[in-house]
Protein backbone atom coordinates (compact mmCIF):
# COMPACT_ATOMS: atom_id res chain seq x y z
CA UNK A 1 0.00 0.00 0.00
CA UNK A 2 1.55 3.41 -1.27
CA UNK A 3 1.87 6.17 1.51
CA UNK A 4 -0.75 8.37 -0.09
CA UNK A 5 -3.51 5.54 0.14
CA UNK A 6 -3.08 5.36 3.85
CA UNK A 7 -2.62 9.02 4.19
CA UNK A 8 -5.54 10.64 1.93
CA UNK A 9 -9.13 10.01 1.72
CA UNK A 10 -11.93 9.38 -0.79
CA UNK A 11 -13.70 12.77 -1.89
CA UNK A 12 -17.16 11.58 -0.58
CA UNK A 13 -19.63 14.33 0.08
CA UNK A 14 -19.43 18.27 0.35
CA UNK A 15 -19.94 17.74 4.33
CA UNK A 16 -16.75 15.37 4.63
CA UNK A 17 -14.32 17.60 2.45
CA UNK A 18 -15.25 21.16 4.26
CA UNK A 19 -16.85 20.05 7.66
CA UNK A 20 -14.78 17.17 8.32
CA UNK A 21 -11.27 16.24 9.57
CA UNK A 22 -10.81 13.46 6.76
CA UNK A 23 -7.70 14.68 4.68
CA UNK A 24 -9.33 14.41 1.01
CA UNK A 25 -7.42 16.84 -0.96
CA UNK A 26 -8.56 17.83 -4.54
CA UNK A 27 -5.74 17.30 -6.85
CA UNK A 28 -6.45 19.26 -10.34
CA UNK A 29 -5.74 17.64 -14.13
CA UNK A 30 -2.58 17.22 -13.77
CA UNK A 31 -2.49 16.03 -10.52
CA UNK A 32 -1.22 18.98 -8.19
CA UNK A 33 -2.42 21.07 -5.23
CA UNK A 34 -1.55 24.21 -4.81
CA UNK A 35 0.29 25.40 -2.14
CA UNK A 36 1.18 28.91 -0.15
CA UNK A 37 4.02 29.13 2.27
CA UNK A 38 4.83 31.34 4.54
CA UNK A 39 7.28 32.60 7.25
CA UNK A 40 5.89 30.60 10.73
CA UNK A 41 7.46 33.50 12.84
CA UNK A 42 6.92 36.77 10.64
CA UNK A 43 4.14 35.65 8.67
CA UNK A 44 5.37 37.06 5.54
CA UNK A 45 4.23 35.11 2.09
CA UNK A 46 7.67 33.72 1.21
CA UNK A 47 6.38 31.02 -2.31
CA UNK A 48 3.83 30.05 -4.05
CA UNK A 49 4.34 26.28 -5.49
CA UNK A 50 2.73 23.16 -6.13
CA UNK A 51 2.67 19.67 -4.89
CA UNK A 52 1.45 16.00 -6.32
CA UNK A 53 0.39 13.49 -4.01
CA UNK A 54 3.89 12.07 -3.45
CA UNK A 55 5.22 15.12 -2.31
CA UNK A 56 2.26 16.53 -0.20
CA UNK A 57 3.32 12.26 1.28
CA UNK A 58 6.82 13.38 1.76
CA UNK A 59 6.19 16.82 3.37
CA UNK A 60 3.61 15.37 6.25
CA UNK A 61 5.70 12.23 6.86
CA UNK A 62 9.21 14.23 6.39
CA UNK A 63 8.46 17.80 8.11
CA UNK A 64 10.18 19.19 5.54
CA UNK A 65 8.37 20.65 2.43
CA UNK A 66 8.79 18.53 -0.79
CA UNK A 67 7.54 20.41 -3.94
CA UNK A 68 6.23 19.67 -7.66
CA UNK A 69 8.41 21.54 -10.05
CA UNK A 70 6.13 22.11 -12.81
CA UNK A 71 9.13 22.90 -15.10
CA UNK A 72 11.16 20.33 -14.53
CA UNK A 73 8.29 17.58 -14.05
CA UNK A 74 10.07 16.23 -10.41
CA UNK A 75 9.77 16.40 -6.75
CA UNK A 76 11.68 18.87 -5.36
CA UNK A 77 12.98 18.73 -1.76
CA UNK A 78 13.43 22.76 -1.41
CA UNK A 79 16.73 23.76 -0.28
CA UNK A 80 18.37 20.41 -1.84
CA UNK A 81 20.81 22.66 -4.15
CA UNK A 82 20.36 25.96 -2.28
CA UNK A 83 20.40 24.70 1.71
CA UNK A 84 17.53 26.76 2.26
CA UNK A 85 15.06 23.47 3.63
CA UNK A 86 11.96 24.91 4.76
CA UNK A 87 10.97 23.05 8.03
CA UNK A 88 6.94 22.71 8.57
CA UNK A 89 5.68 24.57 11.86
CA UNK A 90 2.07 24.23 10.50
CA UNK A 91 0.16 22.51 7.51
CA UNK A 92 -3.32 23.97 7.00
CA UNK A 93 -5.93 22.93 4.58
CA UNK A 94 -8.51 25.24 2.89
CA UNK A 95 -12.37 24.80 2.83
CA UNK A 96 -12.80 22.85 -0.51
CA UNK A 97 -9.36 21.48 -0.09
CA UNK A 98 -7.37 22.37 -2.81
CA UNK A 99 -4.88 24.51 -1.49
CA UNK A 100 -2.33 23.56 1.21
CA UNK A 101 -0.67 26.30 3.56
CA UNK A 102 2.78 25.97 4.83
CA UNK A 103 4.01 28.00 7.96
CA UNK A 104 8.10 27.20 7.89
CA UNK A 105 11.05 28.34 9.64
CA UNK A 106 13.81 28.91 6.57
CA UNK A 107 17.08 27.48 7.29
CA UNK A 108 19.38 30.71 5.96
CA UNK A 109 16.64 32.80 5.81
CA UNK A 110 15.84 33.44 1.84
CA UNK A 111 13.26 31.75 -0.16
CA UNK A 112 13.48 33.47 -3.30
CA UNK A 113 15.90 32.05 -6.31
CA UNK A 114 16.58 35.89 -7.17
CA UNK A 115 18.11 36.04 -3.97
CA UNK A 116 15.08 37.99 -1.70
CA UNK A 117 13.80 36.74 1.81
CA UNK A 118 10.43 36.60 0.22
CA UNK A 119 9.33 35.93 -3.84
CA UNK A 120 7.34 38.86 -3.72
CA UNK A 121 9.62 41.88 -3.26
CA UNK A 122 7.64 44.62 -5.67
CA UNK A 123 4.66 46.31 -5.21
CA UNK A 124 1.84 47.79 -7.27
CA UNK A 125 0.46 50.82 -6.72
CA UNK A 126 -3.88 50.08 -6.23
CA UNK A 127 -6.96 52.54 -6.22
CA UNK A 128 -6.28 55.97 -5.38
CA UNK A 129 -2.80 55.36 -5.09
CA UNK A 130 -2.69 53.69 -8.59
CA UNK A 131 -5.02 56.60 -10.02
CA UNK A 132 -2.28 59.09 -8.14
CA UNK A 133 0.50 57.89 -9.70
CA UNK A 134 -0.54 56.68 -13.18
CA UNK A 135 0.18 59.18 -16.10
CA UNK A 136 -1.40 56.99 -18.52
CA UNK A 137 1.61 55.05 -19.18
CA UNK A 138 2.11 51.32 -17.83
CA UNK A 139 2.08 50.63 -14.02
CA UNK A 140 5.62 51.05 -12.62
CA UNK A 141 6.13 48.53 -9.63
CA UNK A 142 8.30 49.87 -6.20
CA UNK A 143 11.01 47.05 -4.94
CA UNK A 144 9.79 46.33 -1.29
CA UNK A 145 13.02 45.15 -0.65
CA UNK A 146 16.57 46.89 -1.56
CA UNK A 147 18.76 44.06 -0.35
CA UNK A 148 19.54 40.51 -1.13
CA UNK A 149 20.23 37.61 1.53
CA UNK A 150 22.45 36.31 -0.74
CA UNK A 151 24.17 36.45 -4.39
CA UNK A 152 22.32 33.42 -6.46
CA UNK A 153 25.21 33.24 -8.66
CA UNK A 154 27.36 31.92 -5.71
CA UNK A 155 24.79 29.73 -4.54
CA UNK A 156 23.64 28.14 -7.89
CA UNK A 157 26.18 28.82 -10.33
CA UNK A 158 25.17 28.12 -13.82
CA UNK A 159 21.84 25.98 -13.17
CA UNK A 160 19.55 27.32 -15.41
CA UNK A 161 17.48 30.58 -13.84
CA UNK A 162 13.82 28.86 -12.97
CA UNK A 163 11.43 31.62 -14.16
CA UNK A 164 9.79 30.76 -17.73
CA UNK A 165 9.28 34.06 -20.33
CA UNK B 1 -7.34 50.63 -26.06
CA UNK B 2 -8.31 48.06 -23.41
CA UNK B 3 -7.31 49.02 -19.58
CA UNK B 4 -4.82 45.58 -19.93
CA UNK B 5 -2.94 47.15 -22.75
CA UNK B 6 -2.44 50.04 -20.32
CA UNK B 7 -1.50 48.39 -17.41
CA UNK B 8 0.62 45.21 -18.61
CA UNK B 9 3.72 44.88 -20.35
CA UNK B 10 4.74 42.29 -22.57
CA UNK B 11 7.46 39.57 -20.99
CA UNK B 12 10.37 40.25 -22.73
CA UNK B 13 13.40 39.24 -20.94
CA UNK B 14 14.36 37.47 -17.61
CA UNK B 15 16.05 40.10 -16.52
CA UNK B 16 13.00 42.98 -16.91
CA UNK B 17 10.47 40.30 -15.25
CA UNK B 18 12.71 39.35 -12.12
CA UNK B 19 14.10 42.53 -11.47
CA UNK B 20 12.18 45.45 -13.66
CA UNK B 21 9.30 47.52 -12.13
CA UNK B 22 7.71 46.28 -15.57
CA UNK B 23 3.78 44.52 -14.35
CA UNK B 24 4.60 42.08 -17.06
CA UNK B 25 2.13 38.95 -15.44
CA UNK B 26 2.47 35.42 -16.85
CA UNK B 27 -1.04 34.17 -17.27
CA UNK B 28 -1.48 30.52 -17.42
CA UNK B 29 -2.82 28.94 -20.95
CA UNK B 30 -6.63 29.01 -18.74
CA UNK B 31 -5.64 33.11 -18.98
CA UNK B 32 -5.38 33.17 -15.17
CA UNK B 33 -2.79 34.47 -12.81
CA UNK B 34 -2.79 32.54 -8.82
CA UNK B 35 -3.93 35.02 -6.28
CA UNK B 36 -2.99 34.40 -2.39
CA UNK B 37 -4.55 37.25 -0.30
CA UNK B 38 -3.99 37.53 3.75
CA UNK B 39 -5.19 39.67 5.94
CA UNK B 40 -3.74 42.89 5.86
CA UNK B 41 -4.00 43.99 9.82
CA UNK B 42 -3.37 39.98 11.23
CA UNK B 43 -1.29 38.80 8.25
CA UNK B 44 -3.26 35.74 8.05
CA UNK B 45 -3.79 34.07 5.27
CA UNK B 46 -7.40 34.03 3.98
CA UNK B 47 -7.58 32.71 0.38
CA UNK B 48 -6.22 31.36 -2.40
CA UNK B 49 -7.74 32.28 -5.66
CA UNK B 50 -7.44 33.34 -9.50
CA UNK B 51 -7.36 36.33 -11.84
CA UNK B 52 -7.79 37.08 -15.42
CA UNK B 53 -6.53 39.87 -16.68
CA UNK B 54 -9.59 41.93 -16.41
CA UNK B 55 -10.01 41.23 -12.95
CA UNK B 56 -6.49 42.43 -11.99
CA UNK B 57 -6.79 45.17 -14.19
CA UNK B 58 -10.20 46.10 -12.26
CA UNK B 59 -8.22 45.36 -8.82
CA UNK B 60 -5.70 47.70 -9.60
CA UNK B 61 -8.06 50.48 -10.78
CA UNK B 62 -10.64 49.99 -8.60
CA UNK B 63 -8.91 48.84 -5.15
CA UNK B 64 -11.32 46.24 -4.22
CA UNK B 65 -10.43 42.56 -4.93
CA UNK B 66 -11.63 41.11 -7.92
CA UNK B 67 -11.30 37.38 -8.73
CA UNK B 68 -12.42 35.01 -11.66
CA UNK B 69 -14.05 32.36 -10.80
CA UNK B 70 -13.09 28.85 -12.33
CA UNK B 71 -16.46 27.57 -11.58
CA UNK B 72 -18.70 29.50 -12.54
CA UNK B 73 -16.31 30.92 -15.01
CA UNK B 74 -17.21 34.64 -14.71
CA UNK B 75 -15.85 37.60 -13.18
CA UNK B 76 -16.33 37.82 -9.26
CA UNK B 77 -16.41 40.94 -7.00
CA UNK B 78 -15.31 39.42 -3.58
CA UNK B 79 -18.49 40.25 -1.88
CA UNK B 80 -21.36 41.04 -4.21
CA UNK B 81 -22.97 38.47 -2.65
CA UNK B 82 -22.06 38.20 0.43
CA UNK B 83 -21.23 41.99 1.30
CA UNK B 84 -17.85 40.61 2.25
CA UNK B 85 -15.86 43.15 0.33
CA UNK B 86 -12.25 43.23 0.47
CA UNK B 87 -10.39 46.37 0.48
CA UNK B 88 -6.99 45.62 -1.56
CA UNK B 89 -3.87 47.60 1.23
CA UNK B 90 -1.35 46.21 -1.09
CA UNK B 91 -0.59 44.34 -4.13
CA UNK B 92 2.48 42.36 -4.67
CA UNK B 93 3.73 40.03 -7.15
CA UNK B 94 6.49 37.67 -7.23
CA UNK B 95 9.89 37.02 -8.93
CA UNK B 96 8.36 35.42 -12.34
CA UNK B 97 5.35 37.26 -12.12
CA UNK B 98 3.16 34.15 -12.15
CA UNK B 99 1.78 34.85 -8.86
CA UNK B 100 -0.20 37.78 -6.85
CA UNK B 101 -0.53 38.28 -3.68
CA UNK B 102 -3.39 41.25 -1.86
CA UNK B 103 -3.30 42.27 1.36
CA UNK B 104 -6.50 43.06 2.27
CA UNK B 105 -9.42 44.51 4.77
CA UNK B 106 -12.40 42.28 4.64
CA UNK B 107 -15.70 44.09 5.59
CA UNK B 108 -17.68 41.80 7.62
CA UNK B 109 -14.47 39.80 9.24
CA UNK B 110 -14.89 36.69 6.86
CA UNK B 111 -13.47 35.49 3.83
CA UNK B 112 -14.86 31.63 4.01
CA UNK B 113 -18.27 30.80 2.55
CA UNK B 114 -17.93 28.07 4.80
CA UNK B 115 -18.59 31.15 7.53
CA UNK B 116 -15.16 30.58 8.87
CA UNK B 117 -13.01 33.87 9.11
CA UNK B 118 -10.14 32.28 6.93
CA UNK B 119 -10.84 29.69 4.52
CA UNK B 120 -8.00 27.47 6.06
CA UNK B 121 -9.26 26.65 9.83
CA UNK B 122 -7.98 22.90 9.90
CA UNK B 123 -4.52 21.53 10.30
CA UNK B 124 -2.55 18.34 9.77
CA UNK B 125 -0.24 16.74 11.77
CA UNK B 126 3.34 17.33 10.46
CA UNK B 127 6.54 15.42 10.83
CA UNK B 128 7.21 14.15 14.53
CA UNK B 129 3.30 15.34 15.31
CA UNK B 130 2.45 13.07 12.46
CA UNK B 131 4.58 10.04 13.35
CA UNK B 132 3.16 10.55 17.22
CA UNK B 133 -0.47 10.87 15.87
CA UNK B 134 -0.44 7.82 13.41
CA UNK B 135 -1.78 4.52 14.14
CA UNK B 136 -1.33 3.72 10.47
CA UNK B 137 -5.09 4.85 9.51
CA UNK B 138 -5.40 7.59 7.78
CA UNK B 139 -4.39 11.13 8.94
CA UNK B 140 -7.19 12.83 11.23
CA UNK B 141 -6.89 17.13 10.90
CA UNK B 142 -7.58 19.09 13.80
CA UNK B 143 -9.78 22.53 13.64
CA UNK B 144 -7.88 25.70 14.70
CA UNK B 145 -11.32 28.02 14.55
CA UNK B 146 -14.36 26.32 16.51
CA UNK B 147 -16.82 29.43 15.60
CA UNK B 148 -18.28 30.72 12.23
CA UNK B 149 -18.38 33.93 12.16
CA UNK B 150 -21.39 33.79 10.14
CA UNK B 151 -24.11 31.77 8.84
CA UNK B 152 -23.61 30.55 5.47
CA UNK B 153 -27.55 29.95 5.26
CA UNK B 154 -28.35 33.26 5.92
CA UNK B 155 -25.97 34.82 4.07
CA UNK B 156 -26.00 32.85 0.91
CA UNK B 157 -29.77 31.35 0.81
CA UNK B 158 -30.14 28.69 -1.07
CA UNK B 159 -27.21 29.58 -3.71
CA UNK B 160 -25.46 26.22 -4.98
CA UNK B 161 -22.18 25.64 -2.74
CA UNK B 162 -19.11 26.12 -4.77
CA UNK B 163 -16.99 23.23 -3.67
CA UNK B 164 -16.68 20.65 -6.15
CA UNK B 165 -16.33 17.06 -5.64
Amino acid sequence: MSSQTVLFQPRRTVQQVEEGTDLAPKFDDRGLITVVTTDATSGELLMQGYMNAEALSLTISGGEAVYFSRNRQLLWHKGATSGLTQTVRELLVDDDQDCIWLKVDVAGGASCHVGYRSCFYRRVPVGDEYAASQTGAAVEMEFTDSEKVFDPLEVYGDAPNPTVL
